[in-house]
């Protein structure tokens, strides 16, 4: 299946050919992560990590079920959550008490503990993440990382003192997706969700939203303003520096495996994946071309080729199994490599190596003695250019329009009064999503694209995958 | 509360004032995994990855949740867990088709799948391990790390195309928890269970036990050698090289949060924990003594150690808050930092820092230039002297007997024929477990306890954690 033709069958071939997950598991939506799709996801955890870490959040894990009561106590957010829960009804043979559910984001767990974690201003901010399982009974059909039942999943969830703080971590984490964005190669818009698109119990909500090949939007995470939304309710309070006592303002960040789906359906090719080389877990496989006569010399060399760049740090594999390296080139496109180092004898006789890039098919002979640097510098390249080359493409399924009639099939740009009125024609007309309105000044400067009121406001309208 | 007066109480207390556990969530026996006790716990899951990646293990993930049908289908095993097990019977509000169980471990969970990965010999040996959370509904009275009802857990999973290659797994498996005590500083044996206390379908089980100071054993985890007892319900079969159908032979090697308690429980003493060099998050915490008039000069140089033992990749933490020096030993001896520096202006102008050890409180005076080799030295010094320690504690807590009188509250050794009557005799005239037999030979040649017979075999008799 190619891409370009029916990107939706190619991206349900390609994370099965690529052997990124199981689908065959016996319960649909809650898929196997096998090895290889398992590394990619821990590569990203580690990232996220890095910079929760360096900006100060501590890890926590909290337990997985929460008590219906808990749960019960945000009026907007059970309800928002209430259709796709899973219950937990009965412990052995016996029917528990009080039912518990399976947790669909981790607020209802977290909060009636940081109301006993917050007594003073001292403790804040209070800033803590974790990477869980989360559940959702989706009802929609299901897809590999981008829609499933359990859902892999960071979320950080923090608490400050009064609005102003809680908004200068809301830029933070903008700071941070602009960081994992770059490592990731993946272009995006930060996006104001509208009131009636919030997270359940958000003040507001901020989406990272991505377009896919097929002119759907991705919603790669979120981020949520909840002022004293929770705080209220689950009664998380401080005493301030004059004795006052007054309730934390709170805000979330939370991403899940979708990033993984939007790699594979950015980068992918109708070769294969193509990893950005932070996330690969094996950056360079090293193939040697035998050729009789000249095997051992060939193999020693791959070896001494092998063990340089490893000992420099990179993540490098030697194939050395006794097949044609045709079928070796094949296999390390499909699991998307970005970088393959080929030497054969005559490679060695001129003293070179051919270097071959995963993301353009780029072919280059590179002296002996210069592949450790030039290995470094044509992966910090490819980085680059598969961030370069995705945001192009973004860019140009990105329309600007005037009128909402016969709309492409693109991300489509208009403007917008704000008014709820017009927001729900606009939906109603193109049958998509608002999907918001940018965080980052754009300047605009335009009209209504249904009430003809003059706007400094854009919106961004879609469907969403 | 003292350790020597009342282990139990000591424990409950230390987990909380070191601020490792919240036991406050509102499920009984789920409990809230805090910054520091979660740092402890990926420390030692980030060894386990090391050793199992290193032999060749895949790391996988599963689906938390279970198929009712599938869990059925090895009759030991359900019987085994039946009546500690969460179900999950809704979803959204409506009642799910076939009931959902949340995984006690994942051999009905992954087995599935196993009979669709291994199709012929050259995909085995297949060797996988997962590091997730796991669910038991435990009636009895449940403790911090040692007895929870959703428990941080690792479980390898092989198969093998025959016995033998199975029992080598067995042997390596074995070797893996020698190099893993030694990290952690736990003595430990090898304890063949008695048929009667195996696995749930395990042909046997061999238990990982320690013993903790009320003179209880701890099993810390365990291995198990399946034969063919899940592969043929699970229909993993593969094709061996004369193309006859042969069904694999598995292993598995569970491990849990346990670890965490059993550190506790044998370094910690009537101050805090104290936490093996490779466990400690913070290796060494430098702090400087001030004094008026050199307050400034001691400062520059406690972050001059600081950057230096940093640089040479030690895990350091500089302590500059505004509170006394001995509120400052205080908070680090409850936490259990391996090693203190000590940095006052006089040690300046002698030119050396104090060294104090947190296992034994010795403290020792270094030349300043020797600083980051003898820290380097000590913390590997003080890892050998905690294992060395706590061996001699367990040998001894192990009192061998030759009858059942007065037995004291200790890890007993007796003889044993072997003969399950004799068993449960034992059992049942102590009150107290047959824990296991040594795997390794000990050498042992005495009567059974029982019956009299002349035996080879020895067994251990404890009342269980």
């Amino acid at each position: 299946m190619k891409k370009a033709e029916d990107f939706s069958e190619w991206y349900n071939e390609m994370v099965e050919r690529a052997n990124l997950t199981d689908k065959r598991y016996p319960i649909k939506g809650m898929n196997v992560w096998t090895p290889y799709g398992w590394k990619i996801m821990r590569a990203i955890d580690t990232h996220i990590r890095e910079e929760f870490d360096a900006t100060n959040h501590d890890e926590v894990c909290f337990p997985l079920l929460i008590p219906e009561d808990q749960f019960a106590k945000e009026k907007e957010h059970i309800k928002g959550f209430d259709a796709e829960v899973f219950w937990v009804t009965h412990a052995g043979l016996n029917p528990l008490d009080v039912k518990l559910l399976l947790r669909p984001t981790s607020e209802t767990a977290m909060y009636p503990m940081f109301s006993l974690w917050v007594r003073s201003h001292a403790d804040l901010p209070l800033k803590t993440y974790q990477i869980v399982n989360t559940f959702r009974y989706e009802t929609k059909q299901t897809r590999a990382f981008i829609r499933v039942r359990e859902i892999h999943f960071f979320e950080s969830h923090t608490c400050h003192a009064d609005f102003d703080d809680a908004e200068r971590q809301i830029r933070e984490d903008y700071e941070i997706v602009e960081r994992l964005a770059r490592k990731w190669c993946i272009p995006h818009k930060l996006l104001k969700r509208t009131d009636w698109d919030k997270f359940p119990g958000a003040d507001y909500t901020v989406g990272i939203d991505t377009v896919l090949p097929n002119g759907r939007t991705l919603q790669l995470g979120s981020i949520h303003q909840y002022k004293e939304n929770f705080s209220r309710p689950y009664d998380i309070k401080y005493e301030d520096d004059k004795g006052e006592h007054k309730y934390v303002h709170q805000t979330t960040f939370g991403m899940s495996e979708r990033l993984v789906g939007a790699i594979v359906a950015i980068h992918g090719d109708d070769k294969g994946i193509v990893l950005p080389p932070d996330v690969a877990t094996i950056q360079i496989v090293v193939v040697p071309v035998l050729a009789k006569g000249a095997a051992e010399a060939v193999t020693a060399e791959a070896k001494n080729l092998y063990n340089e760049l490893k000992g420099s740090g990179l993540r490098v594999h030697l194939d050395d199994r006794d097949v044609r390296p045709g079928v070796k080139y094949y296999d390390w496109e499909l699991k998307g490599v970005p970088l393959r180092l080929e030497l054969g004898p005559k490679d060695i006789e001129k003293g070179v190596v051919t270097f071959a890039r995963r993301d353009n098919g780029e072919k280059t002979l590179i002296e002996r003695e210069r592949v450790t640097d030039e290995a470094r510098e044509t992966l910090a390249r490819i980085a680059a250019d598969m961030l370069e080359r995705a945001q192009k493409t973004m860019d140009a399924d990105t329309v600007a329009v005037d009128s909402l009639e016969n709309l492409p099939e693109k991300f489509i740009r208009a403007g917008w009064c704000g008014g709820e009125d017009c927001g729900h024609s606009i939906e109603n007309r193109t049958d998509r999503n608002m999907i918001g309105t940018p965080v980052d000044d754009e300047g605009f400067d335009g009209a209504c694209v249904v009430c003809g009121k003059p706007t400094r406001t854009s919106v961004y309208i879609a469907r969403a995958m």
